[in-house]
Parts: structure tokens; sequence; C-alpha cells
């Protein structure tokens, strides 16, 4: 499956141990609540963490925080804190106890509703319960606007920008109701 | 949540309806099985048609195949032939009686594991159990080359071409080792 983005998960555990987890295994899943579903390894450091808190934040940077978020997916928060070394700020959340990430311009906070067990991973769904956006980052109608975001994506191993507007939804209707 | 891919799901009814639903909020959400999670508002037409037929496939489109995506995305099964109008071309799969899209560089077979109601929404779960791949797509290692492939992304209305190769996965850690 692909394209896939690149996302920056914050989790904070019960000790106030906070963790960054870079990942591109995400999903929008539903609007009405809006939920986003996580499936994290059981292996993982947050994944424990996650569990016990039911929280999480989804971060998405932008292309000026890829090296960053390359570091972060490369280690473990067992071993290492990835906010001190990784020089990415943390900020309060508004309604769940993990840290933002500054650096990012997306932050999604979100509590977990739903978890299941899929083989060797943990599927963790999330109801979407605030959003902060950067002003930087929205067009004049108040969404995000790609040029400025520059979210990436990930690819078996590759890291790749994004391109050009090429269509608005419906552009291609006309087309084809002839 | 962005960026979004944008796929083209396949389904057929016990009837041999088969139908095209094009769909961004899609996720990986496991390995170990490797596990694909859809998210779909119950009022729509291939909700009840997989539930029915408890299988899907995810149909990936390069670029040259934008038009009839965005058809596919604006009109409704239950009023229109899709595959008939959007002239793409059936291919058996197979292990799941729903048809390939032929022209779609990648094609992935899912049978529903786990099935969960999210409010509005409808989250089937796939396993993954079969993959195609046309080898023009593929790289020398045999992964998606994004060039090749030129999947395209969404986001509030908008579509996006992806850009550029940035990095390759590690190619940071070196900085923050020191």
């Amino acid at each position: 499956m692909y394209p896939c983005p690149v996302t920056l998960v914050t989790c904070r555990d019960s000790k106030e141990n906070d963790n960054i987890l870079t990942f591109a295994w995400i999903g929008v899943l539903g609007a009405k609540p809006p939920m986003i579903g996580i499936g994290l390894n059981k292996s993982r450091h947050s994944t424990a963490m996650i569990e016990e808190s039911g929280e999480f934040i989804v971060n998405i940077p932008g292309e000026d925080a890829l090296e960053e978020s390359d570091w972060c997916g490369c280690v473990s928060g067992k071993d290492v804190d990835k906010f001190g070394k990784a020089k990415f700020t943390k900020e309060p959340a508004s309604k769940v106890k993990a840290p933002l990430i500054k650096e990012c311009p997306v932050n999604i906070e979100c509590v977990v509703k739903e978890k299941l067990d899929l083989g060797a991973y943990r599927l963790f769904i999330g109801e979407i319960v605030e959003t902060h956006a950067d002003e930087g980052v929205l067009n004049e109608e108040g969404n995000i606007d790609f040029a400025k975001a520059a979210p990436f994506l990930y690819n078996v191993g590759e890291y790749w920008s994004i391109g050009k507007k090429k269509g608005l939804y419906g552009f291609a209707v006309k087309k084809f109701s002839d």
C-alpha cells in the first residue's frame, strides 16, 4: 500500500516519560466522529505507553523536519530521549497529557476509543478531540495548503516530497457526463 | 490528517454487481499479517456490498487515471456502472471474487477479518491475501518505483502529485549520533 504519509506520533506514560514515534502506517478511518487508526508492532516502546494512557497525538512534520523525523524512526525511546536529542520542542496539548511537537505545523490530539489485536500488531483507533494548525500553513479558506505545509511520504525505505496540484474534486465530472 | 493516498476500491456483491469506490481514507494497520483498514460511510453503496461479500480490492491508480478516479468518486454505483463508463477494464483476481482494475499498476486483494462500527462509519479491516504489481512500475530491487507508479494524493478537495525522492530511511542517523 502506498503512498503512506509520514507522521510523528507522541505519547506520554504515567511516569511522565514522553516519546516520539515516526509513523507511516496510519489512516483516517471515519468522519462522524473523526477517527484515526494507528497499527503498532506490539514490541515497540510506544505501544505499551499508548495502551496505558489511552491517548496519542499525531503531529505532521514538514520537509524542514525530515532529518529529525528519520532519526526518530531509527532509534527506540527505550534508549534515548528523542525530544531532547532531536531538538523538537514540547508544547502542552489541550485535551490530552502527551505533548505536541511545536515544530510540526499540524497536531491532532486523539483519545483511544477502540483497540484490536491484529496478529503481531496492536491497532489503536483514536477519536480526534482537538486539532491545531499553524496559521502559516493555511490557505484563504482555512484549509491546509499543501505547498506551505510540505508534508512528505514514505515508500519502502524512501522519503518523497509532494509535487503539484493536479486538479480539484469533481473536475472530471463534465467529461463523463456527456 | 494528510497526506492521504488516492485508491480505487473494487467490490462485487452476490448478484455479481461490481463497483468502484475512489477512496482516500485508508491505511496500513499491521504487517504480520499485513492488514489494510478502510472506513466507509454506512450510507455508501459499497458498504453493503463489502459487508455481504467480506472481500475488497485496493487498486492504486497512477496519474494517467486521475480523471477516471475523480469521476468514480463523484457518482454512486447505485446509479451508474462505473466500470463501463470510466473505461476501466475488469480483470479476474486470484483469491477474491471482486475484479481488479487492469489500468491500475498495483492491486491488493483483501479478505475482511474484522469489522467495527465507528459512528456513521463502518470500518473493514482486510488481510492482504494477494498483491499484483505491473513489472513496469518496479525498481531493480522489485519494490514500487514511485517515479514510475506516479500515485497521487487527496487533500480537502485537491489532487496532488508526488514530488522527488528526498532521502533514504536512516540517512540522518549519523548526524544525531555525534
